[in-house]
C-alpha cells in the first residue's frame, strides 16, 4: 500500500476559512477558501468545504492521498474536537472534528490558532530538531503554544498556553483587557496594544513625532512600525516599552518550562528590528540567573500568507 | 524472577542526608540518616551512606530486592545526574547519580526536592490519578514541580519549574529575593516572606496584636500562625496578604498549563485555614474566565516526617 504523502490544512478564521495542500517538507500544493460567516448551520458549512476541498484535492491526485487533516479553528479543543463558545464564529458548540472526519472520511484534529502556529514552527519552521519552546503570537490578541518533550501542552482540559492573558501589570493601573481582566499582556502586547501605548505616550510627550500628523484615535501599530522605520524616536519609544513588557513576561515563562527558545509570530513581530534589543534585556535582566543569556529568542521562518495553513496542517500528520 | 519489591529514597539536605526503604503504597519500612556536612569528599559521602544503607536493607531482605534510588538532591539535574553549584553542600559539581548507582548496585535518578515532592504526591499522595498538576513547595523558600501529562516537567536543561522566582510585584518595591532579583514569589510566600511581611504590617498598623510583644526583628511565621490561631486579628492579615500573592500568582500560573488542581506543601502550608480564602479568592479574581472556580487547591496527604523521603523515592519506580 503506498504511503499517503499530503495532509489537509484548514485555518478558519472568522471571516475566511482557507484550506490547502500541504506534503511533509511544508510546501502548500493548492489552496481553496470559503467564506465562514455564508452558512449559519454547521453542515452547511462543512459540506461546501468538502465542495471546494475536493477540487484542489482531486488535483494533486484525489483523497487516497490525504493522510487527515489538522484544523486550527478559534476556541478548538484538541481533546474533544469540539468549537466551544467562539464568539467571531455563526456557530456554538459544534463536534467539528467529528463532522469533518464524516464527510471526508478522513481523520481530522483540531486545536487553537495559537497552538497550530507551535506545531507548524516545530514540522517545518524556526523550531525544527526543538523539544521545548514557547511559540507566542502577536497580533490583534496575544496568542501562546508551548511545546515540551516535542508535545504541544494542552493540560487538564485542552485549554492550555494562555500566556497573553498573564498579567503584566498589576493592579488599578492594569489596562483593561477583552478578556475582562486588568493588566493582562494582551493589553500591551498586541497590535491594539501597541496601538493604545501609541497614544499615551504621544499624549504625554512634547517631543516631535511624525504620529503627531494623524488622528491620535486611529493609529495603528503598522503606523508606529513606518514612523519608526523613518527613524522617528518617539515611535521607537512605543517598540521599548512594548519590547520590554514582553520581555518581562517571558522571563516568567522561562521559569516555567525552561525552553530552548522563544519563538515569535504574526504582524507585531514583523517589528522584530525595533522590539528585539528591549526585550531581550528586559527577559534577562528578569529571567533566574541559571538562564540568563541562555534563552533564544527567534522570529518565525514561515511564509506568512502559508503559516496558518501549515500550522493546521501539521497536526494531520499525527493521525 | 522475583519483581523487586522496594526502592530507596534518600532527602539530601544540607544539614541531615535521610534514607528510607519504601514499598509500592508508600511505606516507609526503615529508615537511616547520615551529617551531609561530615564528608568533605564526596566518595567518602556515598560509602558512609552505603554503609547505613545497608543495615536498613539487610533488614528488609537484602539488596536484591532494591529495584532503585531516588534521590531528592538541592540543584539535581534528573537529565545528566549531576549535582551543580548547590550552595549549601560541601561539593560543587558531582555526577551524583553515577557514584550511587556504582556504589550501590542499582540505579539511581536524581532530581532536585521541589520535582520529588510532586513525583510523591502523584504516586502516594494527594495528586494520585491526576495527570496535570502544579505543586508548590511553602518553605523557607518556595520551589514548585509542574506535572504535565503524568510527567514532571524538566524542560531544556532539567531546571524547568522555578515559581518561587516568577515576578508577583514588578518594579523597584518588589522585595528583595535572595535569588538577586526583585519582587519573586519567594519573597512574598516563603516562610521568610510571612515573617517579613508581619515586620511591615505591625509597623504600620496601630491595632492591637500579640505579636508586638515580640521582638519585631526575630517574628517567624510559626509565631504569626500561633497569633492567629488565638484569633488574632493582624495576624489574620498577615495571611491574608500572603494568600492574596500567593493566588494572583497561580492565576497565571493556570494560564500556563491549565492544571487540574495545585498542591500545596510545606510548612506554611500548615497555615491553610488562614491562606485559603484569600488564595482562592485571588486566584479565581485574577484567572482567565475558563477556569473561574474550576481549579483546585489542595494539600498535601502525605505525612510530613516521610513526605521527602516519599517524593524523592517516586524516582525509583521509573528505573
Amino acid at each position: 500500500m503506498q504511503k499517503k504523502p499530503y495532509v489537509l490544512g484548514l485555518d478558519m478564521g472568522g471571516t475566511n476559512s482557507v484550506l490547502g495542500v500541504v506534503d511533509a517538507r511544508g510546501h502548500v500544493l493548492a489552496r481553496t477558501s470559503i467564506k465562514t460567516q455564508s452558512y449559519p448551520n454547521i453542515n452547511d458549512y462543512v459540506n461546501a468545504l468538502y465542495d471546494e476541498a475536493i477540487k484542489i484535492v482531486d488535483s494533486v491526485g484525489g483523497m487516497d492521498l490525504i493522510r487527515g487533516i489538522g484544523a486550527g479553528v478559534p476556541n478548538g479543543n484538541y481533546y474533544t474536537g469540539m468549537i466551544e463558545g467562539a464568539m467571531n464564529l455563526p456557530w456554538q458548540s459544534v463536534p467539528f472534528a467529528q463532522l469533518m472526519t464524516d464527510r471526508f472520511g478522513v481523520p481530522c484534529k483540531i486545536t487553537n490558532d495559537a497552538n497550530a502556529a507551535a506545531m507548524g514552527e516545530m514540522t517545518y519552521g524556526a523550531a525544527r530538531g526543538m523539544k521545548n519552546f514557547i511559540m507566542i503570537t502577536l497580533g490583534t490578541g496575544v496568542g501562546s503554544g508551548i511545546v515540551i518533550d516535542g508535545k504541544v501542552v494542552y493540560g487538564h482540559d485542552g485549554f492550555a498556553g494562555e500566556l497573553g492573558h498573564t498579567c503584566a501589570v498589576r493592579g488599578e493601573e492594569g489596562r483593561p483587557c477583552n478578556c475582562g481582566k486588568k493588566g493582562c499582556l494582551e493589553a500591551y502586547a498586541s497590535a491594539t496594544g501597541v496601538a493604545r501605548t501609541a497614544k499615551e505616550i504621544i499624549s504625554s510627550t512634547t517631543k516631535d513625532t511624525v504620529l503627531r500628523n494623524l488622528d491620535i484615535d486611529a493609529i495603528t501599530s503598522k503606523d508606529v512600525y513606518d514612523a519608526a522605520e523613518q527613524g522617528d524616536e518617539v515611535a521607537k519609544e512605543i517598540f521599548d516599552f512594548t519590547g520590554t513588557i514582553l520581555g518581562q513576561q517571558l522571563a516568567d515563562f522561562i521559569a516555567f518550562s525552561a525552553p530552548e527558545a522563544i519563538v515569535l509570530f504574526g504582524g507585531l513581530a514583523r517589528a522584530k528590528e525595533f522590539l528585539l534589543e528591549p526585550m531581550e534585556t528586559a527577559m534577562n535582566e528578569n529571567v533566574v540567573s541559571i538562564w540568563k543569556n541562555k534563552v533564544k529568542i527567534i522570529f518565525s521562518q514561515l511564509k506568512e500568507s502559508d503559516a496558518a495553513i501549515l500550522g493546521a496542517s501539521a497536526l494531520g500528520w499525527e493521525l
